[in-house]
C-alpha cells in the first residue's frame, strides 16, 4: 500500500480506510455557509470551473517539469518554475533564495489584510522508473480509474503539485471575479524535500523570508487529505522528524579490508568491508530488527500525553485494522501487537529503517569475490524531544565505540520532529473550515511521515504548522501516483472543491477571533 | 590482487610474490633430461612450435565460446565444443554426460599403457563485463603486457582453457611426431565449475566414467601454477570445500514484513524483511565479521599436524608479505597476526564469506521505502573434517533457531573439502617431473580456495587428485584475465614450454616405480 504515503501523511488516509463515514454526501461548500459571502463564493466557485480545463493543462505542464534532488535532475528549472507559476498566481513578488543544495523561492502576496498565513510548498518530486507506470509519469494523463473516477497520473500529481496547484488557482479564481484573498500570503518553497530537505533551514530564515514568516499566525501544506473511501480527513498535529544517512564501508579507503574485490578464499585472513558493514548495522536495533538500540537514542522519547492516547484510541475504533494488513499484505503488527497499539508504536516510537543494502555482487547466481566495500541507505525517525543533531551525533559515537570506525557515515538530511499545538489558530481555523464543508476529521497525535515542519515550530519561526485539504490521491513515492480530478465518490473532492476548500481556508483564517 | 586468484590454486602464485628465484633460468625441458627419450623430446618440442600458431587460434576460438552457468549461457554449446576439441585432440571417445544442471563430458585415450591418469577440465567460466575491460573478453588478444611479455587476454585465458588446451595440444604433438602417449588418459570435464559444481558428482558416478576412475592413479587438474617473478611453484596438498548459498527474505512469502516496498514510516510497526536478513547474517559470524559463529560448525574444523605446519612455516619464510598487502590494500591480517599467522589462518580455519548484497532501494541518495525483500549471496569454505552436508544442514538450523524461519536458504553449489597424501604417486611424478625441469616447488598443505577434488578422492572414486604445470596467468574472476604466451621472464614457461611440460608430466607418470 505504499500508494497510500507520502511523508506529509502517513496516517491521515490509510487509517481510515473502510471506516464508515459519517460525513453527509454531497457537494462541497454549500453556498449559504456561514463566513464568506456566499455570493462571494459562488462566483468564484463559477470561475474555478470556468477555468478547470486550463488548470488541468497548467497542472500537467508542471508535472512535465519534474526535479528531482537526488538527480540533479531540473533543480535550476524548477525553482524558476515555480517563481513564474506564483506571479502568475497573483504573488506580488516572488525570488529565487539561494541555498548550498538547490533553491528555495519566496513569494508575497501582501493585499493589506490584518493577517498573514504562510503555505509551504515542495517543487520536488521524488525519482520514478517510466518502465514501472502504466501511463508515462512526466505526461499528466487524465484516466477513468475505479472508484476514483477521473484521474490524472503522474509523478508529483498528489505529491504535491495537485494539492499545491489548487491553492494557485483559487487565489487566481479570486481575481478573475475581483476578490482580494481575505488574508496576506507568504509562500515558501522547497526543491529538496524528497531528500529530507538538507538547505531547507537556509530558506526559512533567509532575511527577506523570516520576519515575513514571523508576521504569519502559521504555515500550512496544502494538500488532499480525504481517506479514499470515507472522505474523512485525519489531522496531524505533529510528525516524526527524519535523519537520512548513508553507511559506507570501503577498503579502498581505509586499509581494513582489499582496496578492490579479491578472491573470496581470502577471507580467511583479511577483513571484509561488507561484513562490517552488516555487524555494525545489526548493533543499531534489536535481532528482530524492530527496536533501536542506538546508544542514548531512546532515552530522550517523551511518553504519549492522556490526551494523545485518547486520540489514538479513536483512531484504533474508527479505522479498519483488516483494510490495512490486506494492502500492506502483513499478517501481523511487530510483536503480535494489537491494532491500537501498534498505532501506539507506530506514532510514539522512533524507528531505524533501511531503505537500501548494495554491496558487492549482485548478479544472478553467485561469485567468489571478497567484496571491498558496500553501502546501507537508512533513514532515523525520531519524535519529540530528539532532535537532530544529537541523534547525528550518537550514531558516529555508537560505531565508534563499537570499534567500527571504519564505517562512514554520511548524513545527507534531517531535521527535528513537529508539534503543533492543537488550540493553535490555524488548527482551530482549519477544523472550523472542515466543519462548514460538512467533512468529517480525526485528529491524529502524529504523522508517523515526516515533514520539515520544525524549521516553522521551532526557533527562529516559531509559529504552527499543519497540512490542509480535501481530495484525494495515492501513489507517492510508488507507480502511477495520482491525483482525482473527477471523484466518482460524492464524500471524496475533486478538483473544483478541493480548490474551493483553499479559499474556504483562507475565509476561515479571516474570521477567526 | 583479485588477478592473482582462480579458483583451483589460492596461494600458488600469490604466496610467491616477490621472492627471489633458486631456479636457474633457461629453457625448460632441455634435450637430454633424463627419463623419456630425449630425441622423442626434442621431435615432440618441435612439433609443439610448429602448431603454435594454429594452437593460439584454437585457444581464442574457444574463448570466443564462454559457458557460463550462473547466467544459462551456452550451456549447450560448450560442452559440444569441448568433446570436439577432445576429439580433435586424439580423444577415442568422447561423451556428453548429461546432468540435472549444464551437462559433462568424457574422453578416453586409451593406448594399451600400463597406467591410466585422469585429468580434471572445467569448460565454463566466470562472468565477465566487455564495459571492465580494455580487450574484449571474447577475443583473446594477443598483447604485449609488461612485464609478462606476449600474453592472450580473454575470459578463460587462464581459468582454465589456456591451461588445459596445452594437454590437449601436447597430444597432438606427440600424435604428429607419431608418438603414443606414455600413459592412457581419462578426460573429465563440467561446466558448472564456477557455480561450484552442483551436479560434478553425477558425471563422476556416471556408469560410463567411474570405472575408468578407479583405473586411474590420480586426477590431476592442468594449469599455469608459475609464481610471476621466481617461477616457483606452489603445490597444495588439497584444497577447502565450499559451500554456496544466497539468502533471501521476501514479506510477500512470509508476511513477516509487506508484501512490496510500503512508505518507510511504517517501521514502527511491521517488519523489516531487509533487517531481518542483516539481523540473521550477524548472527553468522563474530562481531568483527571474521570468525564463523554458526552454532556446530567449528567442532570440526581439524587441526594442522605438525608436517602441516612445517610446510606453512617453509611458505612464510619463501613468500613476500608486504608485496601481497600492497597488492591487496589491506593494511594489516585481522587481528593483527602475523604473516605467518594469517598463513595458517588461511589454509586452517573455515570462512563465510558475503559475496554480495542487495536489497530495496539502490540508486543515488536516498527513498524513504520499507523494502519487502532483500539477498545476501554466501559462500562458505570448509576445511577437514568439515562436511558440505552438514554445514548445510547447520545453517538451516542455526537460523531457526534464532527465529528466522523467514530467512530462506537456497545452497546453489558446493562439495567437502579435498585432501590428498604426498606420498601418493600422481604428486610424486608430479614433483619428479618440476625437479626434471629444473623448477622450484614449495609444497603447501591447502589451497585456500577451493575446486572438487573431493569428488575423486573420497568414496566412490577414492584417488589422489593434484594440479599441475608450469606458465603464468591472471585475471582469473576480474576484468583483463590473460595467459603468458611468450613470456619476457625466463623462469616462467610461455606456450611451449607449458605445453612441453604437460608431455614430461605424463613420462614421469609412466617412468613411476
Amino acid at each position: 500500500m505504499s500508494d497510500q504515503h507520502d511523508r506529509l501523511s502517513t496516517d491521515r488516509r490509510t487509517l481510515m480506510t473502510g471506516v464508515a463515514a459519517a460525513a453527509a454526501a454531497g457537494s462541497f461548500l454549500t453556498p449559504g455557509v456561514a463566513g464568506a459571502s456566499a455570493a462571494d463564493l459562488a462566483a468564484i466557485r463559477k470561475a474555478v470551473e470556468a477555468d478547470k480545463a486550463d488548470a488541468i493543462k497548467r497542472l500537467q505542464e508542471w508535472i512535465a517539469l519534474p526535479t528531482v534532488a537526488a538527480e540533479g535532475l531540473n533543480v535550476n528549472e524548477g525553482p524558476a518554475y515555480m517563481a513564474k507559476i506564483a506571479k502568475e498566481a497573483g504573488f506580488q513578488t516572488a525570488e529565487i533564495i539561494p541555498t548550498d543544495g538547490v533553491d528555495g523561492v519566496f513569494a508575497t502576496l501582501d493585499v493589506g489584510a490584518k493577517r498573514w498565513i504562510g503555505v509551504y510548498f515542495m517543487y520536488d518530486v521524488k525519482q520514478y522508473d517510466p518502465k514501472e507506470w502504466s501511463s508515462p509519469p512526466l505526461e499528466g494523463k487524465l484516466v477513468e480509474k475505479a472508484p476514483f473516477g477521473t484521474v490524472m497520473v503522474g509523478r508529483g500529481a498528489t505529491n504535491s503539485k495537485g494539492g499545491q496547484i489548487t491553492l494557485l488557482n483559487a487565489l487566481r479564481a479570486m481575481r478573475a471575479v475581483g476578490k482580494k484573498p481575505p488574508v496576506n500570503i507568504a509562500l515558501i518553497c522547497e526543491g529538496e524535500e524528497e531528500i529530507a530537505s538538507p538547505h531547507f533551514r537556509q530558506i526559512a530564515t533567509h532575511p527577506k523570508v523570516l520576519p515575513v514568516l514571523q508576521k504569519c499566525e502559521g504555515i500550512y501544506v496544502p494538500g488532499p487529505a480525504q481517506d479514499r473511501t470515507t472522505g474523512e480527513v485525519s489531522f496531524t498535529l505533529g510528525a516524526k522528524g527524519p535523519v537520512e544517512l548513508q553507511l559506507t564501508v570501503d577498503g579502498s579507503k581505509t586499509g581494513i579490508g582489499p582496496k578492490a574485490d579479491i578472491h573470496s578464499s581470502e577471507k580467511g585472513r583479511i577483513d571484509s568491508p561488507i561484513w562490517r558493514l552488516v555487524q555494525a548495522l545489526a548493533t543499531l536495533t534489536t535481532p528482530d530488527g524492530n527496536t533501536p538500540t542506538l546508544d542514548g537514542f531512546m532515552d530522550k522519547v517523551r511518553p504519549l500525553t492522556p490526551r494523545e492516547k485518547e486520540l489514538i484510541a479513536q483512531l484504533a475504533k474508527k479505522t479498519n485494522e483488516e483494510a490495512i494488513k490486506q494492502a500492506y499484505g502483513n499478517k501481523a503488527w511487530i510483536n503480535n501487537m494489537t491494532y491500537e497499539q501498534s498505532i501506539e508504536r507506530l506514532l510514539s516510537q522512533p524507528t531505524i529503517n533501511i531503505q537500501g543494502l548494495i554491496g558487492g555482487y549482485t548478479g544472478p547466481g553467485g561469485k567468489t569475490v571478497l567484496p571491498s566495500k558496500a553501502e546501507a541507505k537508512l533513514e532515523i525517525r525520531m519524535v519529540p524531544n530528539q532532535t537532530y543533531a544529537e541523534t547525528v551525533k550518537q550514531v558516529r559515537a555508537h560505531l565508534d565505540k563499537r570499534g567500527f570506525q571504519d564505517v562512514a557515515v554520511n548524513i545527507s538530511g534531517g531535521y527535528d520532529p513537529t508539534e503543533t499545538a492543537e488550540d493553535a489558530s490555524v488548527v482551530q481555523a482549519a477544523l472550523a473550515a472542515y466543519k462548514k464543508m460538512g467533512i468529517p476529521v480525526t485528529l491524529s497525535p502524529r504523522s508517523a511521515g515526516s515533514w520539515p515542519g520544525s524549521l516553522f515550530t521551532q526557533p527562529p519561526v516559531s509559529k504552527p504548522a499543519i497540512h490542509y485539504g480535501v481530495g484525494f490521491g495515492s501513489g507517492a513515492h510508488a507507480p502511477d501516483e495520482f491525483i482525482v480530478i473527477d471523484s466518482a465518490n460524492p464524500k471524496v473532492a475533486g478538483y473544483v472543491d478541493a480548490t474551493m476548500a483553499q479559499a474556504q481556508f483562507l475565509y476561515a483564517l479571516a474570521e477567526m477571533k
